[in-house]
């Protein structure tokens, strides 16, 4: 048992895009076990989950209030917000967190200077291109070519 | 100074494509005061690189050996392929690794099922879609949520 008293009811996470990113993520839960519900406005996009993928798929605009009530945005603990289009993961996390209050809403930023201003909204966010370049820095350096070893 | 004899001849790193995130990483190298070397077949992508960038550009297609040759691929102490295109990305992998026995490449692939194909070869992969999976998987963990306390 959890200590949070919520956690029984509480318990659902929202993937919002059944991308690459999104079905993967998707699969991974659905695979530990955890409830999970995954809209895409493509009903095509979830032929991208697996045979095993043991959760909801709601076919959707999640820009509208009445879909992300229909993927029972109330009993989320978790928003994670990966379609394609920034504007729409920054939309769909706002709304999340400032009309439904979900604790844990997490967006993918293409753009990485948008990322600071949702940060203080207490969105998390995760840009591609600065965790591949966070990699890439950490490979090269990890090689100690470049680095004075006295 | 360095511990290894070649440090003086070999330390360019060479970057190919200047997108989002080749342009931030050959921004952020140079800024570290290390010698860059930037590839694209389009002229125009340089001017994503910041106007304090010190390094090198090369306009050309990476995947011909004259454009690598002119690049200096044999002074490169790492090489790191990071165009929209895992093919080429692929490609310019393999010749740096095996026709100019270059110690470090590392190649973006968009498909991380190609990645565990080249670990073999010696070429460090970063899949974006993976990287992005685990940091959000981190990021929901962190909450600790779903997790049983007791």
């Amino acid at each position: 048992m959890g200590l949070l008293t919520n956690r029984k009811t509480k318990e659902n996470t929202i993937i919002i895009g059944c991308g690459r990113l999104g079905a993967n993520l998707a699969n991974t839960l659905s695979d530990k076990g955890r409830s999970v519900l995954i809209v895409d406005n493509d009903k095509g996009a979830f032929r991208k989950l697996s045979s095993s993928f043991g959760g909801i798929v709601v076919s959707g605009d999640a820009t509208e209030i009445k879909v992300l009530k229909e993927a029972q945005i109330e009993n989320a603990a978790a928003v994670v917000a990966v379609t394609n289009n920034d504007n729409t993961n920054i939309m769909v996390a706002q709304m999340a967190k400032e009309l439904f209050n979900v604790q844990h809403v997490i967006a993918r930023l293409y753009d990485p200077e948008r990322e600071c201003v949702y940060r203080e909204f207490g969105i998390d966010t995760i840009c591609p291109a600065v965790l591949s370049a966070k990699e890439i820095d950490k490979l090269l350096n990890i090689s100690d070519i470049w680095e004075d070893s006295i």
